[in-house]
């Protein structure tokens, strides 16, 4: 495990609630990549990925190259990622933007047991193991975790 | 970790090619519920959850309940869970469906370095820590990794 624990980077806020969290993970995940935008801090990325955002690219490893195949054909694409500097532990969350306490499950806040999150994105081109898309809004650096087409699409 | 090794239950099909996974996982997933479905095989499950399919339920741990303040104000919800029954090596797949070779994150397939499913699902009830939702496609017991309300729904 690499992982830091950036519980310790972060107070509560009003009405937030923590939970001890379980003493051992249940399953593991292999990072597959990386994903770069032009956001190198929270504050500067988006609320919201838009499809007709910037540019990112995502940086697949040489390991899973060959499961590329064939996603040329498709042009919306759902991304997962690792949001590697969330806190987990929190139940009750009370966000910045609304600062109304609520269940962790009722947000789409990085902040969760298990911080994925999924995106679709518009794929504009790959060459390489590198794809350009669009509709993300993650930090530069963060980890990949899988790459599907999208639900509903040709398959 | 709990997981066992499904790669020695299956054999390749005509084409599809495996690599050597990493030594080591990256990150560590908390299972923080359970699915329960009518369907006990893979054969039994239907290809794509329906919204008008049968009511599965959703049980959530206890640690995590708090967690569910608010989420039956939404309708549609994201479930994230684990299908722990497939392999993760392959990067060229030959589907039964089709029998045509393609890379594996051209595929929704549940064979992928992290087998992590995405379903949008109807709520229609919660009790306690149980859902009942409609929607699902796995099968009976699958872990539960996340819940979330669907993409651009109020927040």
């Amino acid at each position: 495990m690499t992982e830091k624990s950036p519980e310790a980077e972060s107070e509560l806020r009003q009405d937030e609630v923590a939970v001890a969290l379980p003493p051992q993970h249940d399953a593991g995940l292999y990072f597959i990549g990386t994903i770069h935008t032009p956001w190198q801090t929270r504050q500067e990325c988006p609320k919201r990925g838009s499809l007709d955002g910037p540019i990112c690219s995502i940086v697949v490893d040489e390991r899973w190259r060959m499961a590329l195949t064939g996603l040329a054909g498709h042009r919306r694409i759902q991304v997962l990622y690792w949001m590697q500097r969330a806190r987990r532990d929190l139940v009750l969350q009370t966000p910045f933007s609304t600062m109304r306490t609520t269940g962790t499950f009722a947000l789409r806040s990085p902040v969760r047991p298990n911080p994925i999150a999924s995106s679709i994105v518009e794929l504009v081109a790959i060459g390489g193991a590198t794809l350009q898309v669009r509709g993300l809004d993650c930090l530069d650096g963060t980890p990949l975790i899988d790459l599907k087409p999208e639900r509903g699409a040709s398959e």
